[in-house]
């Protein structure tokens, strides 16, 4: 796994919330596309999306429930979940999480 | 001023300072520059430097004093303060700070 993201525009606004325990910057790729990368502070929280993501887990640890789901899976460094459009999901951040969350 | 960072390499793993206080990002330039973009919440904090820095505020409200001095000096958009190296600033962040720092 790559430790950055090169050839990228970066808004310097940042994306806070939950006040503060999700942080994330917008990266713009040289082909247009979106991603964000930011860090999740330990706790419990849900995300609701617009358009489907596949969110990369750079470091920590969290649980994971997708909606429709009643069990929770791990994630931690290099691995992947992916979730749809205008859907939720549930996590539990155990140890503070770094990811890049990639629009699908 | 402008409202991204273009042609630019992002660390995907984040700073993360007092209990999440701040979180920043570090950047690379194209000509090998180092900066970090990052959010400081509401909070009164004391931060150390290294190297010397500009500090190039995005968006909200501070106040700062720096290593030496007895005023307080209210920054906020567009304004830019610089801190010398091995040295320290208080700041008193009012309204959630966006900043890019510049080493120079």
């Amino acid at each position: 796994m790559k430790s950055q993201l090169d050839h990228v525009s970066v808004l310097k606004q940042a994306n806070v919330y939950f006040d503060g325990k999700c942080v994330s910057h917008t990266v713009i790729t040289a082909n247009g596309d979106k991603k964000t990368l930011g860090v999740i502070l330990p706790s419990s929280l849900t995300f609701n999306t617009n358009a489907a993501e596949v969110m990369e887990i750079t470091s920590g640890i969290c649980r994971v429930r997708l909606l429709g789901q009643q069990i929770w899976t791990k994630y931690s460094a290099g691995d992947r979940f992916e979730v749809a459009a205008n859907s939720r999901f549930d996590i539990e951040v155990v140890e503070t999480l770094n990811y890049v969350c990639h629009f699908v």
